[in-house]
Parts: structure tokens; C-alpha cells; sequence
């Protein structure tokens, strides 16, 4: 029998696919899963069964799945919850190694549900069939362009996971397939009620999948405990693990055990599973996306003293108000950087972190360029400092010149490469997401945040930041 | 003489301005606030004060402030602190009414600074003249296009602004002028080292001014603490107001001790305060952006019951979380509403808060417009429901049909006029401010948000409301 990895490796890389239970309704708003895969890149072999069809889309339709005759890697069943029973009973007889269980209606609404999960769960048992579900999307995955979700993943949706898809996800929900804002992935297990393959069977997967480099879980409720915490401990040497625990309050955590059927415990329980494998619990889906760029962008940062660099007072103090919360501290500057500030800032001027630039712009009469330029290089060669944070409109003219935008891209790439420092930048007047805060993200080292507070937050995350730096991954 | 709200008039709507140390350099990146002044929309006069200079941009420059002859009602100082004491005392003998002092490096700037600052104290004490800053932008005023900063407010900028110009600020920086992410201010006043106009002055203003609505409070330190408390508590009677205190760490409050000379207090003391006024704390420039939208897009909510649509069941587990970390619970929905449900929905469903639709959509066969229209008409006709989450993508189609976009915005604002309901949304993939959040942000008593925990930070904001609705404003 084969291992763990190997099986779920059939799930994500099948060469050949059927649909069973494919809808004969395609087009826009159908929701064919079968359709989805015909139109989509994924370069393996798709089968519909469909005993009411002849054809669909212009292949051959299936009554049964037991006609297909070809080598079948994956059957995906997306029939009412009464027929599954027996097509997974098909499935196991004709020996086909992975099966996913979409139909919702089984220990997610009630006995009669559960009953019949437990069947499945007996069906596989001892088997070489396994199963995904029921109550999921399946799978994802970036790589080979495959998708079971029943809505269509566009080309733009893969474009935008080029950059993360070095993240793999293990989900109860299919929410995160088209990612969730700011963050998307590579790979994803939506292990829905989990009657056979679970949240450790996913994480020894991705511990061990060379595609993938950091792990989020999605967690309702955990199976196997013991033995998940005992093999995350491992994983969590290896690979940066995350987890966002849900159904922490009272009637979340009601809702979690009915809704994937899950064993959802006291949230203190997780918040000690957490701590003893080094998994990194986040609190909501903003830290998801913070914690998420903090590790595809930044170095890991090798101490906690932090230089901030800004163009107003007022923002440097709530960079050091932020600066203490997330356990962080200002650097004592060198004499050297001191000096180097002191040189182009007016006499009456006390030199100290944060700096405050704006003086030597304004009255030093130095442009914002070499100000920042020479005193950003100065605290990266400062060996006191670990860390940036930029508080900057970077890259900003009156009429929004790209040909500046690109200069500052290209010097400020020109600085960082020399040193493996992270610099955590708020462009004052704009989120991070417009166009010049995407150009700047293509600086190595350096991200560009929302809010001070996400930008001190992510420094501190880079600090227990495990292996691979960006334009490696 | 005056009072203060008329005095605090003249600095916002003057109508004849003169710039002391008017720079002659002019273009791009001069940062020449005679020349932003010139070139914007303004409507008053602006006279250029330098004696190096014949003319400044075409206009005659004057050698002195009193060779200008004509009535000036604001003067802004522009030059190196050594020369603004005598300049000061000029316009004080000129009774100019209002003068806003640039020039950093008094009380911001050790021992020598900040004699010369009291000094610009004792000249105006008792007389009509008073004084904004030193170390101060000045004001900012989207109904006059009125800016005294050094940068040019670009048309767009002042554009952004339209849709928040009912915010006032009070702000002790200048980096506030154009805005942070996701929040833009109608008026602005920088009290900077405030050596005579303050934070009560400025909210004594903005308590009377018909065209604020929301005051915003930017907190370094407070003078006049008894007296402050005491007004504050009947301004927030009539207008509601937000604070940020900076400064709360260590560090940061002897940091905003030395950048406007502030007497910063502990961060504890600033916490009575606010309970006692009335001022809603805020911890972070986010908390602004989702306080102002909740403010300026949500009528008042008479009760913490919340009803939560949604299209994925793992997300409404994170929104119940997210309702009893903020206070507020799940709605008992009527009898009405559940049977409603019932009819769309599979016969093994079990109906409950958060309604998850997507076992209607999927398996009742029923389009997403008929399922989410009929659902949240449902939940806004229930009296046990007092606001709503809505967690679906609206608007969406696979291709981007614009026309989908727009039948949904005109279907919900015809269910949500009818009713004094807010409802703030979560689109799933996406951030709030693409074209279709912003498109959806156009629904009266709807707003768009970037996550679920803000979604539902902002109801719980919602709950205390004071007076004004989005299209009143």
C-alpha cells in the first residue's frame, strides 16, 4: 500500500479524471465541474457519467462509471447525496485511488447523514481508494492548472497565484479556492467533512511536496490529535506553518461541529496545540494576507532592533508606539548613521530613531532621493539595525512620472540586494495595492503595507521566519 | 473680541492671504505654498512677501508684510525660525487676525526653540491676533479649496475628498492633508506646537461648523486638560467624535513630548478621558477607515441582533466569531424568515443563523439574485434583525458583465431604502476598493469592506451612532 504522500499526490497530479454525476447544462452560470475541466488548461484525460446523456460537450457520456474501461486516477462525484454510497462502492471495486466526495448532506446535517458518511469511511477502509470529503471542493492545484471547484478559475485567478504559489493550503471550505484578498495559493486541500483524509494527511503531504514552502491550515475542528500534534512538531522544523482556528466563540464552535461534522473542542486546547508545534496561530484573514507577504518578501530578520525612516514626526511615534507592542525595539544607531543624518539636517536638529527626514528635505534643501538614499543605506550597513520600517510616499511625484516610479524601483533594489534586512514600507497617502505599490514590491526585500501597524506586524513576524527568501521560491 | 469660532473662520475661509518668505524658486518639487496657493482654486487674494524678489509668479512681492497696504485676514510665515518672532509682531501690530507659523525648530527643537516659541505666546496674548503653530501645515479646506501645505493638492486629490468632506481633523502633523488610506478630511486644522490655538480651540470650531459632521482628533498631548474634558463632553453630545492618541508606548510619548512640545500624560490618564467625553478611541489609522465608513454609510442601529448572509458555511463560523468578540449576537429570526429559507432550500437543511445559501443556490436550482434577494429581504423585513452581514461575492460574473453589476446595485438599493438597516459587506475575493466595491459602495446603507472582522467592527461602531445618514450628509 502506498504512503500517504503518494496517494494524495494522485489527487492533485491525475492523469485522467472522471466527473460523475456531470451536468448536461453548460455555459455561463452552470456550475459543470465537468465543463470546467474540458475548458481549462489541465492537460490529463476527463470522463462525464452521466446515465441520462450521450454526450456532453462532445465526448462520450458514461451510465456508469464501470464502463469507462480506461485507467481512471480520479473520480470526482458530484451527484444528490443518496446516489454516493454506491458510486464510491464502484469506485473502490475498480480500485481507482482517489475520490472526491463534493455532495454536501451527509455528518454536516444530521444522522441520517452521518450515517451514511460512516459507510464511506467503511467503504475505503483497508482499501487503496481513498477519499476526499464529503462536503468539499477537492482539490487545487497551480502546477498542472487543475481545478474540481464547480465555478471556473479564470486565467487572470491563475495569474494572480503565480506569485504565492508556493503556498499550499489545507481548507474545510471552498471560499479560499480564488483566494481571499491579498493572498492566494498554489495548492489546496479542501478536506470538507473529512470521513477519510484529514488535516494530517494533508500536512504530511505538503511537509514533504517540494512546490510548497509555506503551509496554511484552515481548521474548524481536528482529528487525530495526538498524532497530528506529534508529526506537526516535525513539519514545523521544516516548513512555517500557519492556522487559522475557527469557531473559537460559543456558537462558532457549535457551528464548526455541525457544519464539517468536525470535533471542534475548547479553543484554549488549540491555542496549546499551537504553541507546542510552532504552528503560527493568526487571528483573522488580515494577518493571513500580513503574515503571508511578510514571509514570501522579507529575509528572516536576525535581531528585534528596528530603524525607522519617515518623512513626519507624527507617523514616527506611532511607529514606536507600534514598534513596542509587536515586541520590538528602536535601534541605538551607530555614530556612524548619526552623523551621516547630522550632515544633511539643519543644526538645530537632534538626530535620533525614528528619523525624521523631513528637515533635511525641507530646510537642508537635499531632494527626498539622496536624503532617503543615504540614509537608508546607512542603517543597512548599521549593524545595530536588524530591521526598516519606511515611512515614505516612495516613488511619488506631483504628475506620478513612471520613469521616477521605475528610478526609485531599480535604486532601491540597487541598496537592498547588499544586505539581507527586511524594510516594511507605508507609502503614507495610499494602500499597498495600487500600481506603484505593486512596482514596489518587485524591490527584494522590501513590502509595501496598508498601515504602519500591518508593516511593524509583519517585521515582527520575519523574525521567526523559517528558510526560502523571495526570487528563491 | 472675537470668538473663538469666528477667529478659527478666518484661518479656514480668509479671504486675502499673504505668504511671509514666499519662495522664489517655482515648479515641481519647490514645495513653494505661494505658488500651490496661486496656481489651486482658491478664490481670495494671496500676496507674495519677499524682499529679495520684485515679482513672484507675475505678481509684485513685497519687501515687508506692512508694505502690503491692503487688508490681509491670514498670514502664513514661511521663513527660518530666526526671522518669525520679528514677523509675528508685525502682524500683530497690523492686526492681522489669523497667523499661521511653517517654521520648525521651536519648542520641537530644545531650549533656545522653545523661548522663541513663548515669546510668539506673549506677543498675542490679549490681542486679535492668534497664531496656528509653529511646526504646522496650517489648514486645509475642501469647500474653498483652500491649503496652506507645501505640496500642491492635486484636482484629484481634492476629488477623493469630495465623498468625505463632512470629516473635520484636528491633527498635530501634516501628514493627514491628502489623506490616509481609505479616509480623506473636508477640513483640516494642524495645530502643530499649538504655542496658542489648540485641540479645544479646533473642536470648539468644528462643535459649531454646519459643514463637519465627524471630528477627527489626532492626539499627541492636550493642554488645557479640565477645560478640554468638560467641552468635550457637550461636543460629543451633538457630533460624534473620533481620537487617535499617539504616543501610548514608552518611547513614542517622550517621542511626541519633543516633536510639538506636548504635554503627553499617561496613555491611562488619555483613557478616562475618552470614556468620560464620550470620544471613541481609536487604536490604529485602520479602526479611522472603518469608523469613518461606518459613519458616513450606515444609519444608526437600534439593537446588537445580527443576521448573516452568506454563501459559504466556514465563513459565517468566522463572522459568529467575529460577532461576539465586538459585542453583538446572532439574531433569533422569526418564524417568517426561517420558512422563507425552508422553501428554497433542501429538504435536509436546517435553517439557522448565518443562513448559508449556497445549498439553495447549488441544490434548490435557485440563481444567486433570487436566493440572496429574497434572503436579505427576509432578514430586513424581520424586527428581531437590527443590521446584517452579507458574505457573498455580489455583482460577479465569470466574465465581468458590467450590466450584472449594475441590476445589483439597483436591486439593493431597492430592498435597503426601505428600510434604516446597515449591512456592511464582505465580496470574499476581493478587497473594497475595486471598481465593484466601489460600485456597491453607491447602496444606501451598504458599505464594502476588506474583510470579515472589519465588516463587523463597523456595525458594532454602528450601534452607537449619532445623528446624520449617508445622503443627508
Amino acid at each position: 500500500m502506498k504512503g500517504v504522500r503518494d496517494q494524495l499526490e494522485i489527487f492533485l497530479e491525475p492523469e485522467s479524471i472522471a466527473v460523475i454525476g456531470a451536468s448536461r447544462t453548460t455555459g455561463l452560470g452552470s456550475f459543470n465541474i465537468f465543463e470546467n475541466l474540458v475548458k481549462s488548461d489541465y492537460p490529463g484525460e476527463v470522463y462525464p457519467v452521466n446515465p441520462k446523456a450521450d454526450e456532453i460537450l462532445e465526448r462520450k457520456a458514461y451510465d456508469n462509471i464501470k464502463d469507462v474501461k480506461s485507467e481512471i486516477d480520479l473520480a470526482v462525484v458530484s451527484t444528490p447525496r443518496t446516489a454516493v454510497v454506491d458510486i464510491v462502492n464502484d469506485c473502490e471495486e475498480l480500485g481507482i485511488p482517489a475520490v472526491i466526495v463534493i455532495a454536501q448532506g451527509f455528518s454536516d446535517a444530521g444522522e441520517k447523514g452521518k450515517k451514511m458518511e460512516e459507510t464511506l469511511t467503511d467503504i475505503v477502509k483497508n482499501s487503496n481508494t481513498r477519499i476526499l470529503g464529503p462536503n468539499t471542493l477537492g482539490v487545487q492545484n497551480y502546477y498542472n492548472r487543475l481545478s474540481t471547484a464547480f465555478f471556473p478559475v479564470q486565467e487572470r485567478i491563475w495569474k494572480s497565484i503565480s506569485d504565492w504559489k508556493s503556498v499550499g493550503l489545507v481548507c474545510q471550505t471552498g471560499f479560499f479556492f480564488r483566494g481571499v484578498p491579498g493572498v492566494y495559493f498554489g495548492k489546496v486541500i479542501d478536506i470538507g467533512n473529512s470521513c477519510d483524509i484529514d488535516h494530517l494527511d494533508a500536512l504530511k503531504y505538503f511537509k514533504e511536496d517540494s512546490e510548497t514552502e509555506l503551509i496554511f491550515l484552515h481548521i474548524e475542528g481536528i482529528d487525530r490529535g495526538k498524532e497530528f500534534l506529534e508529526f506537526a512538531k516535525e513539519a514545523c522544523k521544516e516548513k512555517q506553518v500557519l492556522s487559522l482556528k475557527t469557531g473559537r466563540s460559543e456558537k462558532g464552535s457549535a457551528m464548526a461541529a455541525s457544519h464539517t461534522g468536525s470535533m471542534t473542542g475548547e479553543d484554549r486546547i488549540y491555542d496549546g496545540v499551537f504553541k507546542q508545534t510552532g504552528i503560527t496561530r493568526i487571528s483573522n484573514l488580515r494577518e493571513l494576507e500580513i503574515f503571508t507577504k511578510s514571509y514570501l518578501n522579507f529575509p528572516k530578520m536576525e535581531g528585534n532592533s528596528i530603524a525607522v525612516l519617515t518623512t513626519t514626526g507624527a507617523a514616527g511615534i506611532i511607529t514606536a508606539d507600534a514598534i513596542e507592542e509587536f515586541g520590538l525595539k528602536l535601534a541605538n544607531l551607530s555614530n556612524e548613521t548619526i552623523e551621516t543624518l547630522e550632515s544633511l539636517s539643519p543644526e538645530w536638529m537632534d538626530i535620533k530613531n525614528p528619523l525624521d527626514m523631513w528637515p533635511a528635505m525641507m530646510i537642508g534643501g537635499k531632494g527626498i532621493e539622496e536624503t532617503y538614499g543615504k540614509t537608508l543605506n546607512s542603517v543597512l550597513e548599521d549593524d545595530s539595525v536588524d530591521g526598516v520600517v519606511s515611512i515614505v510616499p516612495l516613488g511619488e511625484t506631483p504628475d506620478e512620472d513612471p520613469e521616477v516610479l521605475e528610478q526609485t524601483v531599480n535604486s532601491l533594489n540597487y541598496l537592498l540586494q547588499k544586505h539581507e534586512k527586511p524594510v516594511a514600507a507605508w507609502l503614507i497617502h495610499e494602500k499597498a495595492d495600487t500600481r506603484r505599490g505593486k512596482e514596489l514590491m518587485k524591490v527584494k526585500n522590501l513590502a509595501v503595507f496598508d498601515n504602519i501597524k500591518d508593516a511593524v506586524k509583519a517585521l515582527s513576524f520575519s523574525r521567526n521566519k523559517l528558510g526560502g527568501l523571495k526570487n528563491e521560491i
